[in-house]
């Protein structure tokens, strides 16, 4: 991605140390340079971590009971970290203020991870997309991991999930959150369960409820609680085609049939409120009964325990818990829409945060696409945040390459989002680019992609000439042929009028040399 | 792809040469098998070409001068094309034959085109898919293209388009065609224009008359005929960001302007369509004005050049002659369904066949992903064919590599189009494919997917001994953490009653392998 023409640059916001990162595209033809949002955060030393850019800012409010960006929203302070996201979303600050007040958006920002630069997610913002990264009991490597991290900031995740099960889940957390610049989460869950020695049943909210502190204690900025999952909802999934795929949610499913008892994450719901808002860890309420397959999704054991979510929001907001709520999963097309408007009226309009969906259960290996389609219209439909699917789904841990895949598929469905949404800021960026390409600007069409190194690379494997950078054709048709061309030049033609021109054309630009830069 | 599990069978039409192709996919654990469409044909000796399956039913009807399936539908005749095409889509004949006669679907069958295993485009149907190869000025070797063919339909393209612009135009073709088991469509005005020396001035209505017939003669089913583009339209394009994209749009739009007359296209539409009659070539009516740019979607360029192909339309079925309607481009999600209910309104129903549309500009080398998001959303609202777009889209030639990209990418669009349509036949593939998934048969996943070898190599990556193929767990969450284990025991648990049995599964059940299967 090292070009020249694109490089970081920070706008400097209401105080000193209010410094927002964008990269700034240069263009050919006189054109303006472009800002483009950048995740990708300050770079980092593995041995120290990243500088605590929020730090001071932590320190001045000092520490209460109530430490969270929602407790100062409704007090009516716009505190630096909304400061710094208005100037990333080029939104004002009062604006970003209201919608944190009203749940519609959370900006996740434990007090014990200064290192984030401050974003926030919310429908009315831009949609923001997530990466899981994480050991297991058969891949299980630190570097690795914080290897998949940087990766997946620099190509654009604004959120990272460390959904580690293996040995070491404390240090490679430790690992991730200081060297992250974007907020981190995880399923707390997944740790008790290791302490306890991967027994569901001997499960409980003591070794829970110390999970979580240590945790928050290491700075996560948001967790998955499996809250919902009811005792009465499991028989529900009983005839499904795929049960329950959670992990969380089955392991939550086991615990409640073996005791026959309430979920100890349901009974003991406002103690974790208590802890999450001291530190500011915000909610993602986990969906434990997502649909699995494209047979079992919009059922009553999901909706139902879409209703105790809703339920469960309300209770986080009395005591200022930021809160998001977690969505499917596998949903065909024409059931996606159903899946945002009921989450929104059921959780008081607080971000929806959905994995995919995949459209279709057929194409493991493209689960990437299968979900980019789902999330693109989900996206559109008023969902926050999306979490990313690799290739690898269904199939086996990703690795580097699956996760670039992954995040570019989601840039795509998030800013094709954005642009249904009508985000003001969005369509620039695309008329940037095509602008671009029916000027023969090759350079600055590379370098406005999601990935400038591919484009450059795949136009390359055709015309490697450096002269081809500014021809005025491509390989697709050849210098005899091009559409791009001679569409110019009827511009110009149609600007000065037709019927005096139709003989000066002959003469001159009946010559044109034609081609396709877009299909048939 | 070669797995015993996987074999082609051929199923028994009403009469003795009616034999269906299908992919049956044997299935363990007591499963039936599942058949599922195959466009890849009965395979091809380069030097020989293919056997003439519909040799026999062309000389039984003799020619006329209105050879069409659509007049042997509006007669009444449900001729052997119609009935392959009902077992093939598991429906009817005389719904076949009653959508083809009122206009709704076509079945693309040029009488010298007898290879050609039948098949139907229309929104009743399975959504179908194009693949485009062709020859170009920088890249000119008919093997390779004849071997794109070959490679598309083993993946699953339903039609292909030549769109051969270099040099050996004739020859190429030829050995497409031959070699094709599905429907070859070209764009005629590209070698029309090779022929009077690349200058569109030059072009007119004799050169294109005698390339009409000769590509008729060698057995294109259908063809690209931008007759919609208007001399009063071309000034509408000019204040576009990205003008005309369309090659065969420019290359009218600028004869237009040179002589200051209506298109030839236009002119002698009505010569034209008592050609195709004779032949029974489809004409697919180019959107020489289609939006190149989100910027320029929907704009009133495309919409009055969408009023001419309606009213061509009804000249066309005047003379029996089918008609599809091509369709953009790049549109924003939001502005997708419109395209199709006005094409719909003013079309008559005609099939409608788009590229894509891709959903966003600023993603080049991931334009098979923008586009699938908008190619899956346009076939849910109705679009009957989708003409598939590569990763090099925008910036090279597709080699074999990127055709099979695209096919993947659109036929997951099509499925997850039919799926949300409630195509009768759709979900049982993912049932079966997600039931698999649920009891481990990891095998019958692979087989079932639309990429068994990628799924395959994608599992052997983490865990490529044998015996995982049968292990009830995945490299996702290793051996102690499924998620789709548990649920299994939920599932038993919950049919035999919650009150007595929670007991017995602390002891029995309590100690179950637990992890995730589907992210978090």
């Amino acid at each position: 991605m090292a070009s020249a023409a694109r490089k970081k640059i920070y706008v400097q916001g209401p105080r000193p140390d209010v410094r927002v990162p964008f990269t700034e595209v240069a263009l050919g033809g006189g054109e303006e340079p472009v800002r483009l949002y950048d995740t990708s955060g300050p770079g980092s030393d593995p041995e120290q971590g990243l500088p605590g850019l929020r730090r001071a800012w932590i320190e001045e409010r000092g520490s209460g009971e109530r430490n969270t960006q929602l407790h100062y929203a409704k007090a009516g302070t716009v505190t630096p970290e909304m400061a710094f996201v208005a100037v990333r979303e080029g939104l004002d600050p009062e604006f970003v203020r209201d919608e944190i007040a009203a749940g519609r958006a959370i900006l996740p920002a434990n007090v014990n991870h200064p290192e984030t630069e401050p974003m926030i997610i919310g429908k009315h913002f831009l949609t923001k997309i997530n990466a899981n990264i994480g050991t297991s009991a058969v891949s299980d490597s630190i570097a690795d991991e914080v290897e998949k991290l940087t990766w997946a900031v620099k190509w654009g995740a604004d959120t990272v999930m460390d959904l580690s099960t293996g040995k070491h889940i404390h240090e490679t957390r430790e690992h991730i959150v200081r060297n992250s610049p974007v907020p981190i989460g995880t399923v707390p869950l997944y740790q008790a369960l290791e302490k306890v020695g991967g027994d569901p049943v001997e499960l409980n909210w003591e070794v829970y409820r110390e999970t979580i502190i240590e945790q928050a204690e290491q700075g996560v900025d948001y967790m998955t609680v499996h809250a919902g999952v009811l005792l009465r909802y499991v028989p529900l999934a009983a005839d499904r085609v795929t049960g329950i795929v959670s992990r969380g949610g089955s392991i939550m499913a086991a615990w409640c049939l073996a005791h026959h008892q309430e979920s100890f994450l349901y009974t003991h719901f406002r103690e974790l409120c208590e802890i999450f808002a001291e530190y500011d860890v915000a909610f993602s309420l986990g969906d434990g009964l997502r649909p699995g397959s494209i047979a079992d999704a919009n059922d009553e054991a999901q909706f139902a325990e879409l209703r105790t979510l809703g339920e469960l929001t309300r209770i986080a907001w009395e005591y200022d818990v930021q809160v998001m709520i977690e969505g499917p999963g596998h949903v065909p097309m024409h059931k996606i829409k159903e899946n945002v408007d009921l989450q929104q009226e059921l959780c008081g309009e607080a971000p929806f945060y959905t994995l995919g969906p995949l459209t279709t259960d057929v194409a493991p290996a493209y689960d990437h696409i299968t979900s980019a389609i789902g999330a693109a219209m989900i996206g559109w439909f008023g969902t926050a945040m999306l979490c990313y699917v690799t290739p690898k789904e269904h199939l086996g841990l990703p690795n580097r390459d699956d996760v670039k895949e992954g995040v570019i598929a989601y840039k795509i469905a998030a800013h094709a989002a954005d642009l249904a949404k009508g985000h003001p800021a969005a369509q620039a960026w695309d008329d940037a680019l095509s602008k671009a390409r029916f000027e023969f600007r090759w350079e600055d069409q590379f370098n406005l992609s999601l990935d400038p190194d591919r484009a450059r690379e795949y136009h390359d494997e055709t015309l490697p000439a450096e002269p081809a950078k500014t021809a005025h054709f491509c390989s697709m048709c050849g210098p005899k042929f091009c559409s791009m061309k001679i569409s110019q030049e009827l511009k110009d033609y149609a600007r000065q009028g037709m019927d005096e021109k139709s003989e000066e054309f002959t003469r001159s630009g009946g010559k044109v040399y034609l081609p396709v830069v877009d299909g048939a």
